[in-house]
């Protein structure tokens, strides 16, 4: 392309998604307007829209699904990318489960008095216009849609390339929702474009019309963000998670739970990556845990004191520690004690969710103290690290981020708060 | 300096910034393996050694006041660098107030149980490694170390080069209260070299180890954080506070809150820069309130009915809407009705602190809630934004951005959290 009409191009998008933020911005005083009735109300009207055009939907995604085999994508891509009947009906029901939750917008954070007498109230409000970027998952449109509808937020969703017809179907339903319960639909609002610039714009040029990002997606998304992002970031990393078997781990329950947090599903960020075993354990449990592993097709990849107590064991190398596979292997090592697992969770892990198999309260109580990641667990699957099974209804991701948010994204995170002071005439001294 | 020479103190700098960083990070173990008694305990020590000492913190505050002088500073300048034994004494009480504060630390925010038995707590922990960035005024040193210490976070202080020996002086108390009560020194930390680069490394260089920047000052410091920020900010912008005198306001109560919002500091960030005065009550106080504020030596910038009605009114252009002062010059508008305030401070303001002053509780409300800004009150001065006058003992600043913290940001805000998850071999079916 000339120069000239790459600049053309450039300014046409920044047009589009300008457009878009103010639009957005406008839309903010409709979701003030609406009570958290309306809000759900409008949640309501779109779940029932995405049942009503689950054909229309599945068409869209038939297309999408097709052009990405023409594009020879892999297997695993395509299954997140596909929907079928009862992915359509389970996002209808997310909505649903979404619209049936506490209004979390007016909630009394905190309220005391002063010693002048003036009251304070902390009080939640809306976040305000929130960009979130997404990858192939189409589902995301849906739930990002209905958590920010929800908390009075604007939406301004950016799916990926390859989901486009699909997210563009499943956005109508929740504009359309949006239209019934009398709320402006530009409250939730779809970046029109597949240019990849549109994302750039989003993150550096949009300041003042759009007040966060979340991101949600893989590696190459989050080190763009990070490295571009002009605007606040609800920050979500790679979730390199670990099981760490305690010396007093029940051994049943120890290989359930290994087995469960890695195989369960693969390819989510819960999903354990490396299991630690304690050494005090470890020639009673491992044989039967790496056996386990093996028999359901996961590859155990282990440092030499489990390779030489159990097989099918491949030596693991240092990469290991710090790989997210999100796949049917799993990196496994002997360690010496909690001290050594939480070294262990310092030097390799990313923050998110960490689980110790202990029968023994106190050291489930140093590892849960010690181990500074979002979400620490004693006796209890990686896996469950999801905001529908901590009772969020839905979520927008997992943060790793310190700021803001930590851990699953659900309604209720996406809001701010402001202080309102009553007095009665008080001037300060 | 010969471009080799230049990029030799470039990476010394570097250097000396990345072992601030990777000192701060090794001093977190010793503030979490500190509790919240000891952590307090630092914070009394460090109050003892500021009143011990206070004649060598102000021999250095003097040698910054002549070097001031000798460059000509203005006087609001040295007003806000100067310290004499009440301000010395006042900075030691803070610390103290800081230190008798609830521990932040380990408060269990929120607590759940799940239908599958899993039980679910969200917990404070410390956010980490803070960078603090301020201005002239020493007493941020104490303040912002205090803050950090109490919630267990490290800082790494950057203060303003026209107050670096006060700003050295006050860190040696800080630091010697954390030896006394064994917590390594390198919790607090103070940026050793006044080159504005280390500004721009601490704000670009220092992901990972820096987990987010609080920046305390004018605008242009703001807009250089936010063009330069690759880690997470707690953002501060300027404070263009409104007071809003209703219809069915009590007149003098009017006059007094607009005298003290705007008069009782004018440099603070809570002073008021605009009245707006109900055309249905402007013809019986205007007169009052504009000769009350000329006669404490205020300007009034007005628009034209104001200048209508009383005098000395010198006339406002479309500027002083968006401008803070700092200073005793107010701007004043008529407005119709309480959706002209609203609309004026959406237009205008910038999301610190507004007032309305009336008997209406219906107007009240509409007005509390339909400002979008950190601070909204009712019948209270504008100068009351302050953490101090909140009850948090001191603050850190008032923030104005939505995420993470906004209003007032003392300890609590200063903390991020974690979810601890109880299970008893849960696993995800």
């Amino acid at each position: 392309m000339s120069s000239s009409a790459t600049r053309k191009r450039a300014a046409a998008l920044g047009d589009t998604m300008l457009a878009l933020g103010h639009d957005a911005r406008a839309a903010l005083a409709s979701l003030a307007a609406a009570d958290g009735d309306k809000r759900s109300e409008a949640l309501k009207a779109a779940a029932r829209q995405i049942r009503a055009r689950s054909d229309d939907i599945l068409a869209a995604n038939a297309a999408d699904i097709a052009a990405a085999r023409e594009r020879g994508t892999a297997g695993a891509m395509i299954d997140r990318l596909l929907l079928d009947p009862e992915r359509v009906e389970a996002m209808a029901a997310g909505v649903e489960t979404v619209s049936e939750l506490a209004d979390p917008v007016g909630r009394v954070l905190a309220e005391w008095d002063r010693p002048n007498g003036l009251t304070i109230q902390r009080v939640a409000v809306p976040l305000g216009v929130i960009g979130i970027i997404y990858e192939s998952r189409p589902n995301v449109t849906a739930d990002a849609a209905a958590l920010c509808i929800k908390s009075g937020n604007a939406a301004i969703l950016r799916g990926g390339s390859e989901s486009v017809l699909s997210s563009r179907a499943i956005h109508a339903c929740m504009q359309d929702g949006l239209v019934e319960a009398g709320i402006d639909p530009n409250a939730v609002q779809l970046v029109p474009t597949t240019d990849r610039e549109a994302v750039g714009f989003l993150l550096s040029s949009m300041a003042g019309l759009v007040d966060v990002v979340v991101p949600r997606g893989g590696k190459s998304l989050v080190r763009r963000v990070q490295e571009e992002a002009r605007v606040p970031v609800i920050g979500h990393l790679d979730g390199i998670c670990h099981v760490y078997v305690h010396a007093d781990a029940n051994p049943d329950m120890a290989r359930d739970i290994v087995l469960n947090a890695k195989l369960r599903r693969t390819g989510i960020c819960g999903a354990a990556e490396t299991v630690l075993i304690d050494a005090a354990l470890a020639a009673q449990v491992i044989a039967d845990i790496v056996a386990a592993l093996a028999d359901a097709g996961c590859e155990v990849r282990g440092d030499e004191r489990i390779a030489a107590m159990a097989s099918p064991v491949t030596a693991a190398t240092e990469d290991d520690w710090s790989t997210e596979y999100l796949d049917a292997i799993v990196s496994m090592r002997v360690v010496d004690g909690v001290a050594a697992a939480v070294d262990h969770i310092r030097r390799y892990g990313s923050g998110h969710t960490e689980s110790i198999v202990t029968d023994d309260a106190v050291a489930a109580r140093e590892f849960l103290e010690s181990v500074d990641s979002a979400i620490v667990m004693h006796n209890a699957s990686t896996q469950f690290a999801d905001g529908g099974e901590f009772g969020m209804g839905a979520e927008i991701g997992i943060a790793t981020g310190r700021v803001h948010a930590r851990g699953p994204v659900g309604a209720e995170q996406l809001t701010s708060y402001k202080y309102v002071v009553r007095g009665s005439g008080q001037t300060r001294p």
